[in-house]
C-alpha cells in the first residue's frame, strides 16, 4: 500500500528536509515516527494472532517491517519551512487514515504537524508527479528592529515594488537558471518553467510568491537576494535579464537567509 | 531628565518583565542595555573634555552614573508578549533621542526592541499615569496540530463565539476582581474597571481583546481559562457572572498559557 501526507515544519531547528547521517533531518524524525507507529501496530497483530492460536504459537511474520523511507516531493534546504510538502512511503499495512494521523501529530515534533494521509495509487509519487512546486519568501521593510520579526530578513531601504515586479515578470516562462543555482544541484538541467511570480506588500512584509515546475538549489534564495541588489544599488529592473542570461552564479546576488522561505504547495 | 521609551518583547525566553536576582528579565536587559549606552556618553564626554583642557586635566565627574532604573507601566509575567510596553528613566544625560534608539536596538537581544523614545515632563510616570492597558489573548481553536501554531494554546471544541462575547459582557465596568487574581498580588484594592472586552475569530485563531484601567495578578489568564471552562463544560454565559460575584478565586477557570498574552498598549 502507498500512502501521500501533506506536512507542515518549521525548518529552524532542522539540517534540511532531506536525511543525513548524525543531523536532525524532518525526513529523519517523520521515518522515525512512521516506522514507530507501524511497529506498534504490527505489535498488535501479533499479540491478537497468539490469542486466537493460543495452542499454537505463530510463526514470526513473513515481513518483518524495516525502517519506512519517506520519500518528499522535494528537498527543503536548513532553515527552510513547509506548509504543504507531500511525502509518499510503502507500508504492508492496512492503515486507518485519521488513526494513524492524530498519533503521528502525537508523536512528532512540535514543530512537525500533518494534516493529511490518504491511501494512493502505486502510480503517485511526491517527487516525480509533481506538477509544480509554488515557494513564498516573506521578509521585512522596515527602518527599526521589532521584537515580533523573528528569523526573518529585515531590509533596512524602501523596496520599489513596481521594479520588483517588473524584474520579477523577466523570470517567468522556460529558462537556463543556471545563475540562480548554487553548486551541489545534481540534476544537469537547469532548464525550469516559471508559471507565475508575484511581489506584494503586507504591513511591514515583503512577500514574493513563485510557482514552478522544479527549482534548483538554492534558486530562490538567490533570485531574492539578486532582487535585493537591484533595490540596494538602485538598479534597472532589467538587470535581470542580464544575470538570467549570463548562465553564470557569479552574477547574480547573494543566497539570503532561508528562514523567510516556506514551500507552500505541491501541485500534482 | 526623564525619557520614555515604547519597547517590544516576545517573552518566551524571559522570567518576566521585572527585575529579580539571577534572572533573565526584561528590565535586567533593558537597564543593562540603557546604562551601557550612558556610561559610553559618559567617557566620550570626558575624553573631549580632556581634550579641551589638555593643560589641567579635568576633575572626576560631579555625578558618576549608577545604574539606571527602568520604570515599567506595570509588570508582565513569564511567558507574556508586549507589543506596546511603556517605560522611562531618568539621567543627567541630554540624549539625542534617533541616536540613542538606534543604539539600544543594536545591543538589546533580538526579541527586545524599541520604537519610540522621548523626553518628557518629569510628572510622568510610566505606571501611574497610565489610564488604560490593553490586553490580547490569542489561541488557537483547530483540533489538528500544525507547526506553524508556535507557542500558542490549542482548543480542540469548537468554540462559540456569541457565548464567549456574552460572558465577556459581564465583565464590563468596575468590579470586585478577586474571583481572577492569582495570590501574590500585593496592591490590596482587586477593583478593575473594564472598558472594553471583545472576542473575534481570524481564520483558525480565537483573539480576546480587554482594556481596562489596571489588571490583577494573572488576572487576563484566568479569564480566559474561565470562558473556555465555560465552552468545555458547555456552560451558560452567565456562569461568569457567578464566578465574578463569589470574590474566589476557586470559582474561576484555571490559568491558562501565558504565551498567547501580549499588552498591546498603554494609554495615557
Amino acid at each position: 500500500m502507498r500512502y501521500s501526507l501533506k506536512i507542515q515544519y518549521i525548518g529552524k531547528n532542522y539540517s534540511g528536509s532531506q536525511k543525513q547521517p548524525d543531523k536532525r533531518t524532518i525526513q529523519g524524525e517523520l521515518e522515525k515516527a512512521i516506522s514507530t507507529l507501524i511497529k506498534t501496530e504490527d505489535k498488535k497483530a501479533k499479540k491478537q494472532e497468539d490469542e486466537l492460536n493460543e495452542s499454537s504459537p505463530s510463526c514470526p511474520p513473513a515481513f518483518l517491517p524495516s525502517r519506512i523511507k519517506a520519500v518528499f516531493s522535494g528537498r527543503t534546504d536548513a532553515g527552510v519551512n513547509a506548509l504543504g510538502q507531500v511525502v509518499h512511503f510503502d507500508t504492508n499495512k492496512n492503515l486507518v487514515a485519521s488513526e494513524f494521523l492524530y498519533s503521528l501529530n502525537e508523536i512528532l515534533p512540535d514543530d512537525i504537524s500533518v494534516s493529511d494521509l490518504k491511501e494512493v495509487n502505486s502510480s503517485f509519487h511526491a517527487q516525480k508527479s509533481a506538477k509544480n512546486r509554488h515557494y513564498r519568501y516573506e521578509l521585512i521593510n522596515r527602518k527599526c528592529k521589532n521584537a515580533f520579526d523573528g528569523d526573518l530578513l529585515r531590509v533596512k531601504n524602501d523596496i520599489d515594488l513596481e521594479r520588483m515586479q517588473t524584474a520579477l515578470d523577466y523570470l517567468l516562462g522556460e529558462h537556463d537558471f543556471s545563475s540562480f543555482k548554487s553548486s551541489g544541484t545534481l540534476n544537469p538541467s537547469k532548464v525550469c518553467f516559471i508559471e507565475s511570480a508575484k511581489v506584494k506588500q503586507q504591513g511591514d512584509k515583503v512577500v514574493v510568491d513563485i510557482i514552478g515546475n522544479r527549482f534548483l538549489y538554492n534558486m530562490v534564495r538567490t533570485i531574492i537576494g539578486t532582487l535585493l541588489e537591484i533595490e540596494g544599488q538602485n538598479l534597472k529592473a532589467e538587470h535581470i535579464k542580464e544575470v538570467l542570461e549570463a548562465k553564470d552564479r557569479r552574477k547574480a546576488g547573494k543566497n539570503v537567509s532561508p528562514h523567510g522561505l516556506t514551500l507552500i504547495k505541491v501541485q500534482y
